[in-house]
């Protein structure tokens, strides 16, 4: 059966990529995994279907075979465990890819998604070029600390996993800044994760959504 | 092979057992693991040999068997796939408790931390009061959505699970604040969490570390 995802009809990001179905699409790209995308405006994300679908209201979901998943996190791993090429086969090492994922999502993300956050909420308040200043310091200790575990290694711990596939996604949330410039491996890393036929396919597919998308 | 985790010499938090090494201690007491707690000082955790075993220089960690891993949610998801009680048997059941557990750490907890960082770093800031509101009502959407979805239920998706066990830690956060006043469902299922015999030990535990550490 193939699976249904739910994603932006018209993602905020422009089509580039940034929303999170972009991981859900690249994991199953990965694994080789057709699917079908249903693009929800704004005002069906709230509607009672939807919610029954995801608590929070948001996008993406993961519909197949009787089982509705919510979380991209949670959804990647569940294309992980089901299909070969995102997990190490060996108990330890797969165990330890599981870890980086958590790590993209729970200790890289976070300073990165509230910066971006705070670029829409907080650009007209008098506060903004201190608060900037704060949550770029916790950015680039992640990043230090990243790219000293990185090195000259290609993934962060052996073969291309689902942990590199979310790092990846979290940090190219930078790309464009100025934030990368220190740290030449990440951005080397970034660009290896985007070089991905998987990814161009993904990045393709929901570009082709934002761009089929009525006119706001 | 006991296991041994890592958490703080000396918790910033007094001892009320909101450090992330909680999430862990509980699990393993859940499932009847006996384990070893190494208490760490800030000034270790900056060590080469705790960054080898943590990248982002932090607690907790876990060890066992060979196996290193960093990342509370990965090291809870670890050993709720090697023992029971933390995850159905089913398998459709068992992908929506991991959903719970990335919810709760994905997007939950991270409005909630943010305001815990903000309390620390800009109290003194004259835009305090202001960046407060912000995150309160981004704290308050997410609680809405929550209590809706938990209705009468005991707990998130039918019996307790990892993702029960991580979303209480994360709502702990608020227990003292008036934002859950709103919400007695919410408050009752953070209560029955902690009313848990495996939650207790995991909390007398953590106190008992922090009792026992050297006073700065």
């Amino acid at each position: 059966m193939i699976p249904t995802i739910t994603a932006f009809e018209r993602s905020p990001d422009g089509g580039n990529g940034l929303a999170r179905d972009m991981r859900v699409r690249w994991a199953l790209e990965e694994v080789g995994q057709p699917y079908r995308a249903r693009l929800l405006s704004f005002e069906a994300m709230k509607q009672p279907a939807h919610l029954a679908l995801h608590p929070f209201g948001q996008i993406p979901t993961y519909e197949a075979d009787g089982l509705a998943l919510f979380e991209s996190g949670a959804i990647v791993l569940h294309i992980a465990e089901r299909h070969g090429g995102l997990l190490p086969g060996d108990a330890k090492a797969r165990a330890r890819a599981i870890a980086w994922m958590f790590a993209a999502l729970d200790t890289v993300e976070p300073p990165i998604f509230e910066r971006a956050i705070a670029t829409v909420l907080e650009r007209d308040a008098p506060w903004y070029a201190q608060r900037l200043q704060v949550l770029d310091d916790r950015i680039q200790q992640r990043l230090a600390s990243l790219s000293r575990r990185l090195g000259r290694a290609d993934w962060l711990d052996g073969p291309f996993s689902a942990g590199d596939l979310l790092m990846v996604t979290v940090l190219r949330r930078l790309n464009g800044s100025d934030m990368l410039d220190a740290y030449p491996n990440l951005a080397a890393y970034i660009a290896r994760g985007q070089a991905r036929p998987a990814y161009r396919r993904a990045f393709d597919a929901q570009r082709a959504a934002f761009n089929a998308a009525p006119k706001g």
